[in-house]
């Protein structure tokens, strides 16, 4: 057996130097569905209020992603900007300014990422100011705002994530860039492309040519979606002859039903996922396919749970050397059930079995797909919906069918 | 709106004021499934030596059940009993005693429950000494050795849970009841009553009978299977003129295809169990129809996720008066999506949709029901296993069918 | 290769002649079903004018199940007494009169039978008149009815058939007894018994005392549900220490959630049944099963195509030592892929092939079971029916449970 | 209510009167699927020898397609090309000539078609000539031996059907249209084009400029995908400026899952297709998409039974102004219930409920969708097969993955 990761805990290397030396590096999980389920976050704000209101819980989730064998903590800054956060200001104390949450953020991760092998990333994420149309300044005045913090707690590294524009994306990462840090990017969308319609390729190529070193893909789709969509990233930039690093965040759901915008309009979304929830074995399956197509930045976002992430660090690590902590807890492939006192557990106990199950759902009454609500928002269609004061789905529908969006 | 617990908290009271004032009593939901997922517990042995490992994982987790509503935190002794631990000693550092896991269990469930308004119940189930056929004076003692502990700790009260036979849950009760607290007693049997063939009514006769004050069923099967082995009970009961509070602790899974043994017979039991993962909603429609068969414990064991106590809460606030601390980031029946920039997110922000909604699995290759592997262990099959060294599955199967168990 | 049965056909013997001598007897197939697809059956009221509207199409449907192998046909009288004619009278042209229809049915089937080695059964079933609680004098007036044509036509022998009561089934074969002809008789109910809850032990019993000398199960349910309750009325005879043959004619859909009353209830009765039509795979493994259960008249009811029957044929060949002239068009376990251009074609070849798929609907939008509509319908029920002007389902619902039916 | 078709029975017009003047012809159904079923093809060779072995039971299924509304009776001579017969030619009796075949099938449509208002068209179907590299002339002798003799038998018009190389069925048509009668022409195609590559809108333009009149798509897809396909033909030509009327022949079964090939390379076939069979519903939906689609012939192929014909006739009866002759014997959406004795059945009486409904496959251990067996076949994998002794497909698989294809 691989001696665990503690035995080999190392100086602290960088995010590039890891990188460029051909390691891999595993990224961590999802903060906001797992706070959610354990009562930190709200859904449909999805803002991380609680680095301020409730820190030992953000700290116990970065510790599990740690011990699972995350590389990489990033700060539980998500959705965290001024005008997300004064967006959803009603569902904010008075006291919970966005300076407090983004440095409360970037503490609780330093902290945990001292105790093991992680570096600390400062992100950023898509805003509203974007969406309802402000101009470049205004919406790189946004993501300075969090720059700033990151830079006076001194960051490792940074990564503009959850973009659905490229073009807001470069923004992001130009942003980013003038930190002189390492500057990774990663967009929301799948193999279709950004919302405005440019292929995955051309926005890998953009945001390389902004600074990015790292690019690829998190969010909105399952593993597979987002694989097929970083490998058109892949083919983007040896087309224009660009180097980067290649990364990979997908959900840890099952979304072979979804539409251009992804989980969010499927009917499941937020509060009837769990049907869709990937295995274990399912993130092995990733991790091979994943380090199989060149990408060494390998980790997981909605619905990614420790043990999501400690299957990514376990497939891999025949390559790595070591096991994470977490893997003191974890039979590989189920080893674990070789002493149940059951015959029939016992014969679970290897990969062959858990490799080719087909797991039932255990509701016979539900379909294995889902038809996607919604169509593609266009910028069109965003002016008008905020020009319009549409109330129903169906009036809205109509009146964007009759406008062609 | 309802006012959240915070501002109600009450002077302890103990489970039976509770209980016969009528009120409802919240139980807690699975540490061993949960803690799994976040690399503390390992499946197959299944052991809380995380209690002395990592005492922060356990507290976290006691304090997000407490947070979502719990008003009683089970001790974390699961499988605490010298012979399991001794059992599964290879996975068990030298210093972790049996008894510094079980003090170290009741001072961090007090040191939780003390932040709110709960009670700490001291956990024991069922033994590998009776399995292996010790009698009745070895078997007593395992549990009297932890009884001590939780005497020495001064829990509120005591659960006998986990038990497939009723002849040890008995033995179990009868400890318990020596300590004079109250005893509540759970088996993990179905509606075919458990593995002798006692049928769940008489079960619980004898439980009452035992001292037990509370009487129910916990894991190995869905919400809707407890509630029919439960209503037994409650009959059963009632043909016996014998008065007791019913509880019910179901597993957070799908399991319409289990046979008589549960969960643990399915194939996907227990790293494939994801697409059976109840949502909040079926928790929601659990609570409900428990409450309505006069069950009046409502809880939760393996796979019941802090978000699905919370549901219990939710579910069940009109009739208690008030929400749990955790819906402060909750939004009953969706009504968080009520603000979404999409119109057709922001329609799902209603009970009509989430009650309706049958979840896609999002896995078209996968079925929806498993047939269950082994077959009925009865007290034979249980020496034969110990007697014959059979190694597979097919030439124990075929060993017990030349026997016709 | 086994000879196919042209070659062997023997001067004609009588059922009893061929069950006493522990023959097999193939049974045919659906007629109502089959003709109602073909065009010539009206779904609804079910009755079989098209015997004087179009003999050519109801002879075709003979010939086939003649070819694919059955022994006997069943003259197409199903739902053609007097009561129930009339009673869909609007669907019937004036001159085809009640013994048109039945004397017609005789003479194609016979006149069919004498192509091959088959005997001709004159078939009655369950009446409205029993159901509107006529008097056992009226209703076997009914039955009197069409068994003077039988007679007349001198069919082989008789069938009483889809019967949800025993006690009309039991009149019925009274009355067909009076013949002097041997008698059969099938009931139309699952492992709970008869609409009065008679279980099917009971049923066997009373239906070999009127005299049957063939008993078993037709219709409403899927193959295994009816061999679990043949498997009952076996039991029950020989509890009673009575002789009779076994006789069995399933469904040809699956149907694993019936409700009491079978798939009538279930929401896809009758126009969206495709999903749930076996395969002939399926009916080898039903025939083996009906064989190794001692059943020896073993044929179809609804859905039951040719290829089904040929299916039985295929499967019991080994035992009878010939094939149905129908095996001239098929290879049996798909061998006659085996010279497909495409290797995977060629490699379902083989009976381990078909026997071991798990056929897709390719219906990812669809579930795999229903819910059945209705509630158990009582005599109480049945008056009420009649009494009531209830209009919509709601009201009857709501009335029958006041009433507690 | 709409008059049925006797009562309209018109003076016979050819193909190209009705569809110039905008009339909806509808096609019939899938001969080799249903006769198999009855038990006079084989599957595998799929060859049509019934219309000398057994003329009444072709007869009788043109008769019930009649019935149910078809307009054009095609020869059953599928796969009757003298090659693929001598190819074959183990599974036919001697005295079955070629010849002899496709005569009868002429004899039996014509007698048929004059029952009603339906014209005759001769059938030509892609060869084992072309498919063993056989050059134009020899390839088109194959085809001008058939027109040959629906010349002297003198049918109403010409398909060349079942292609899945553009090049052969173009030879098709040259050959065909030799003859001065109207050809139709259509692929066994998806979307993504023929077995070469070409896509479906050069397919079309191909076969128009070869002469053809009617192009479409039939077998091999679902509706959907069929549909899809002939659209993507419509506007090739539309692009080209160039006129035709479309026509569409799907299979009767759901097959979202198909790979480039089609239904072939699904592991249910042609064994285990049973749960994806369409319901009369699903085609008449797929009628109604067809005909806002443009598309004027509209029928079916593998699969489509009367009932499904009758469907389309139904759905389109509207626009046509009368329901064919079957029609007396089914009501419209399902209204023949409306006198069923239960009330709950009786709800089932309206088209809202089986427009919606979604039928349930009552197979709980059965995936959903299937995924593909084998690879898309090129010539040169064509070639391969040829020359190599490949037995199995693994060695079959490698062998081709070497290669390259």
């Amino acid at each position: 057996m691989l001696p665990i990761a503690k035995t080999l805990k190392q100086g602290k290397r960088g995010i590039l130097e890891r990188l460029d030396a051909g390691e891999i590096v595993i990224g961590d999980g999802g903060f906001v569905f797992a706070l959610e389920k354990r009562g930190y976050v709200k859904a449909g704000p999805w803002t991380p209020e609680a680095t301020v209101e409730h820190p030992e819980a953000v700290r116990q989730l970065h510790r599990e992603f740690l011990r699972a064998g995350s590389n990489v903590l990033q700060t539980f800054t998500f959705y965290a900007s001024e005008d997300k956060l004064e967006n959803r200001g009603n569902y904010v104390a008075e006291k919970i300014t966005c300076q407090k949450v983004n440095e409360a953020a970037c503490d609780i991760a330093r902290e945990v990422a001292s105790e093991g092998d992680a570096v600390v990333a400062g992100g950023v994420s898509q805003t509203p100011s974007y969406l309802s149309c402000k101009d470049k300044a205004e919406v790189k005045a946004v993501f300075r705002k969090q720059l700033d913090i990151f830079m006076k707690k001194n960051v490792d590294f940074l990564i503009a994530e959850y973009f659905e524009h490229v073009e807001e994306a470069v923004w992001a990462v130009e942003v980013l860039k003038e930190s002189g840090k390492p500057v990774a990017a990663t967009m929301c969308i799948g193999p279709e492309g950004d919302m405005h319609g440019v292929p995955p390729g051309q926005c890998a190529v953009q945001l390389v040519k902004a600074g990015a070193s790292i690019v690829g893909v998190n969010c909105h789709f399952d593993p597979d979606t987002v694989l097929e969509t970083v490998k058109l990233m892949k083919e983007g930039l040896q087309a224009a002859k660009l180097k980067a690093h290649l990364m990979s965040q997908p959900l840890a759901f099952h979304t072979p039903d979804c539409g251009k915008q992804g989980f969010i309009d499927l009917p499941e979304f937020p509060f009837g996922l769990e049907p869709r929830i990937i295995t274990r074995w399912d993130v092995q399956k990733y991790a091979r396919k994943a380090y199989d197509l060149g990408i060494r930045y390998i980790g997981g976002c909605c619905g990614f749970e420790p043990y999501h992430i400690r299957a990514i660090a376990e497939e891999l690590a025949p390559e790595r050397g070591f096991l994470p902590e977490a893997s003191e807890k974890h039979g590989s492939w189920g080893n674990s059930l070789s002493m149940h006192t059951k015959p029939w557990v016992r014969a679970r106990a290897r990969k062959e079995y858990w490799e080719n199950l087909k797991p039932a759902s255990g509701r016979p009454y539900c379909p294995s797909m889902s038809k996607p609500d919604g169509w593609g928002v266009t910028k069109g269609a965003r002016e008008l919906m905020q020009q319009k004061e549409a109330t129903t789905e169906q009036q809205l529908k109509e009146l964007f069918q009759k406008q062609k969006f």
